[in-house]
Order: structure tokens, then C-alpha cells, then sequence
């Protein structure tokens, strides 16, 4: 067992989560991380509406009796989200932990306090990240460089992010980008961090709900097979490289992509419409560094023991035994 | 103390290297690094001729008594280098630690091997650090993208890079880029490393043979204040920010730079000129995301006794008791 003060804060066996991913957050596979003892965020958007998401919480219960959480994104859209009703539903639910992102969350955390709900806020700078805390935030998510989605724009890796942010902030920081076994858990407890988040090892689980030629594309790439893509357009994504992501990263290089440019190339693929196909190299999908740490595709049980166990290890074998 | 392959390797105290920096790594830092227990290499080619390293060497030598090695950078350049009389000024001067840089150091390994002189590998690629173990170094330092320097064209953070290095590699790894104090070196260590290298925590000390002004921008600059220049022309060099690397990224950006588009603006300014001038705003100058972390100006002997203090603590005291 490690204790932190994550793990304290939110009544979890295993200082890991699995934040919030895009049409990957699912009840199949957020359940099997909580029965894992870590803590998994179901995506609020992808059910489809407020209603939508009750269901999932529901359907979710009925595969666990552990704690999960929420993923809030916050994103300016053209046709207006109700955000209220969310988050309506997910205190009404009864549910104790949410991941916000995209946004500033300021509007929801009264809400949220009122109802005992945690929130762990996800940023991507060192600044973001004091504000977070300065508004009453319970817990950073701070993501470096390496990681899938958006990295931001200003390129911190992890290695520097991680540090630079715990040494700014009270509040418990969760390391996230890079990290997909205990070696990076045990690197992120050293940088100050209190837990870490994973996505693209998740997603290389049984329980994932996306398609088995995805998990096996997470197998066999290596760290080297991504691209930031619409960096042009201050929006940067990281994604797996394939032929259509290695298109816009030239286009964009050309000089000053607009949307226009590129929205025949990535029309229909964004948003994870490989993750129902498999076909990875048509379309756009998340996919991060760790890509290179990831070689087998096993279930989240056995994911999260075996990082718990082998990041003990690590302590109390190797890093001990290197103190003469 | 922190006993690891690296410091067993190298008969030093600490796990860290001062690795090669052109126009920096001259004898006072060098011995000064040395004195503090860890490895510094002077620069072979900054003294001017093989002749002049040989002073380097002696002037180190009446410094110190402690270990300390040569770096050999290796680069095609317009006018012929006579690497073989500075391996040879190398071996005769009974120097026992080099670091080779730039191009494959096959050429030169047998006859350091003969003479006994351990050589360690810089490297940018988890594939050359293979092929660099294959051919017979005794030692790794592989380089990820948080570097000052020239971190090459693929950008692996060193949360990764670090980890899928060493998961590959039987010879000792360094890890290097992005480490500046304890937590850096605590969570190499995590990562399979067996040491770390530091370079823009080595510029901003007493002992740094560059201008003051130069040491108190690494100190007021945070962790946002490179710039990587040179990508277009496949030679990418993380830099401090300023007018200067802005301008080139501009350049860069509109398109395909070539060399002749930008020689004038950094004509006079590369190779560290800044470094006696102190003009930081004027020149193009290496400076890492390390710049984040660091916030003094020590002595070198400060500083690694500093990091090998904490270091020890966080195993000891932080991870644990994490472990419950």
C-alpha cells in the first residue's frame, strides 16, 4: 500500500486515476479501475445529455460499489452545453469526486462544496494551476509535454512541470503525460507529486470499451509515433501518427493552417470515431508518449496491482538499497 | 551517500555529471564540480587546439586532485578537427572518464579502451543508445527534450525517454535534461537511471566561467523561457528566450529557413559569446526548462552536497513512509 494525501482525499487504495477521456470514459471501463482501487472519471459529455449521464452513473454502480468520479470539460462550444444540469446530476447522484477541465470551474465549485464533492482540476501550466488552488480547487491534475490530448502550448515536460508546479502549490498535485508504470509513479511521488493520472495506459486495457486493433496499435508503437497537430490554430492535440495526422502536420507547417484547411481531412475521424472502428490509420485519435512503455494489454486489476507492487518495489528495494 | 553502477564506475561520490559545455566547461568549474564529488568533463575543443587542452588539463589538475574527464564532440565541420592528437593529449595526460557527443564514437573506442578510459555516450535516441551499448561504451547519458542544447528532432520527454532508455540498455544510464536538484535525481533514479547529468544547473554557480549577468538570468528566467531554433534545418538547439531566438522562430515559422536567412542575426552571438558579455538579451545562448527550478546561485560544492542531502531524505523520509 502507498498513502498519500490523494489517496486520503478521496478514499482510494491506489494513487492513480483515469481521467477523463472523450467516448473512452466509459461505465465498462471506469468500473473495473475503481474495482482496481484507483480512481476513474467518467466523461459527463460523452453519454450524450444530463439524462444520459444518470444512467451511466447508474449503470456504472451496478458493476462497482467503489468510488468513482466525474470529468467535467468546460469547453466553449457553438451550441450551448447545460453545464448546470450536469452538474445537477452528478451531485444528485450522490457522487464525491470531479475532474474539471478545459475551463476556469470557478462557476460549479460552490455547488460542489456544498455537496461534499472534491474537485481535482486539470491544467496544463504552473500558473493555471495557482489560480486553480486560489479559487479553492481540492487537487491539481497538472499535464506535461508528453501526454495525449491537449498538452497546451508552451512544451513543459513533465520532468520540470512536475516540480515547478508541486513546489507552487499547498493542494495535492497528480503528475499526468509520460506515465504508464510504476517507475513513473515512483519518479512523480519523488517530484513532489502525490498520485498520477494515466489515459493512453488505460486505454491498452481489456476493459476499455474501444476497439481491440486500437489497444493493439498502443502495443506496438513506440514512443516516437505521435504528432502535435493544430498548433496553428493554438489548439495543439497530441495524436498517433498515422497518415492523416502526418497531412495536417504539414499543411500546418506550411504556414498558418486555418480550420478551413484541414476540416475535410479530420471531418468525421475527431473525437474517437477510430475507437468504435479500429481502422487507426484513417482517422484522428488520442494517443500520448507513453506509447513506448506500454507492451501487453491486461486488465485494469492486474494493471494496477502489478504497478502498486513493482513502485513498492522500487522504494524499498532499489532506492533504499541505493542509500549506503 | 548514493552509491550507484555510475558513481561505482567512475570512483566519484555523487551520481551526477557535469556534462560538456562548449565555452563553459573550462578548469574552474570543472575542477570545482570534481572537488564537490561529482563528474565534470571539460570541453576538449573550447581550450582552442590539442596543445592548449593539454594546459586545460594541468591547469584542472592543480585544482583539483579528484576525477574528472574530457568531453569529445564530435561534428562534421568545414575545417578538419584533429580528433586523434585530442584523444591522444586525452590518454597521455592519464585522464580515465571521457564523453563523446555528436557523431558515432567507434573510431576512437579502441585505443581509449586500451588505455583504460571509461566512455560514456551522449545520445538523443532511445536506438542509439542501443547502438551505442552495441559497440562497446561503458556508459549512456541519453538526453531528453527539456534540454538546453540540442535536444534532436523527435522530442521525448524525459519521463519516458528515461525509462524506455534504460528498459533497453545492460550498461548504466544517465539521464539528463530537465534535472536540476534532488527530486530530479530521485526520480532518474526511479526511471532505471543510474545517475544524472546537469548543465544549466552547473551555469548558474560560483565557480561558472561566464559573465554574472548570464547566471542571474537562468535564475530570474522560469520554466517558459527557451526556444527551440534551428528545427528547419534538421539542428534543433533549445536556447534562453529572447529578441534574438524569437526572431529566428519567426523566420522559421513563415517557412523553411535556411542557414543564409538567419546567419546574419546570429553571426557573432553562437558558441556563447553572451557567456563573457553577460548580454543575455543580445545573443543566442543554451539555456534548459531547468531555468524553472533554479533559483540560487551556489558553489558547486553547495550545491551537490545540497542535492545529495535532500536526495537521500526524499528516499528516506517521503517515499518511505508513503509506503505504508
Amino acid at each position: 500500500m502507498i498513502k498519500t494525501r490523494f489517496t486520503e482525499m478521496f478514499g482510494v487504495d491506489a494513487p492513480i486515476t483515469c481521467g477523463g477521456m472523450t467516448r473512452v470514459g466509459k461505465a465498462e471501463l471506469i468500473a473495473a479501475v475503481a474495482n482496481a482501487g484507483a480512481l476513474g472519471f467518467l466523461t459527463a459529455l460523452t453519454p450524450g445529455s444530463p439524462e444520459k449521464l444518470e444512467a451511466e452513473i447508474k449503470k456504472t454502480r451496478e458493476m462497482t460499489n467503489k468510488t468513482f468520479g466525474i470529468n467535467l470539460t468546460i469547453l466553449p462550444t457553438i451550441n450551448p452545453v447545460p453545464y448546470d444540469e450536469y452538474r445537477q446530476v452528478i451531485i444528485e447522484s450522490g457522487i464525491k469526486a470531479v475532474e474539471t477541465a478545459g475551463n476556469n470551474p470557478a462557476p460549479h465549485l460552490p455547488a460542489f462544496k456544498a455537496a461534499g464533492v472534491k474537485v481535482i482540476h486539470k491544467c496544463v501550466t504552473a500558473r493555471h494551476a495557482v489560480k486553480a488552488e486560489s479559487i479553492g480547487v481540492d487537487c491539481v491534475s497538472i499535464d506535461g509535454f508528453e501526454c495525449a490530448g491537449h498538452p497546451g502550448e508552451e512544451d513543459i515536460g513533465g520532468m520540470v512541470l512536475f516540480p515547478v508546479t508541486t513546489a507552487r502549490l499547498k493542494i495535492p498535485v497528480i503528475a499526468s503525460g509520460g506515465i504508464a508504470d510504476a517507475r513513473g509513479l515512483v519518479a512523480a511521488l519523488a517530484l513532489g507529486c502525490e498520485g498520477v493520472n494515466m489515459g493512453t495506459r488505460f486505454m491498452a486495457t481489456v476493459e476499455a470499451p474501444i476497439h481491440q486493433k486500437v489497444k493493439e496499435a498502443l502495443v506496438s508503437n513506440d514512443e516516437r509515433a505521435t504528432d502535435i497537430i493544430f498548433r496553428t490554430m493554438h489548439n495543439s492535440a497530441r495524436v498517433a501518427r498515422n497518415a492523416i495526422s502526418q497531412q495536417v502536420v504539414e499543411i500546418e507547417r506550411k504556414g498558418g493552417a486555418k480550420f478551413e484547411d484541414i476540416k475535410d481531412l479530420v471531418a468525421g475521424t475527431r473525437g474517437g470515431v477510430v475507437y468504435d472502428s479500429g481502422d487507426t490509420d484513417y482517422g484522428i485519435w488520442s494517443a500520448g508518449q507513453t506509447q513506448g512503455l506500454i507492451h501487453d494489454i491486461p486488465t485494469s486489476k492486474d494493471l494496477v496491482a502489478h504497478i502498486m507492487r513493482e513502485a513498492e518495489s522500487i522504494i524499498r528495494t532499489r532506492l533504499d538499497k541505493l542509500v549506503a
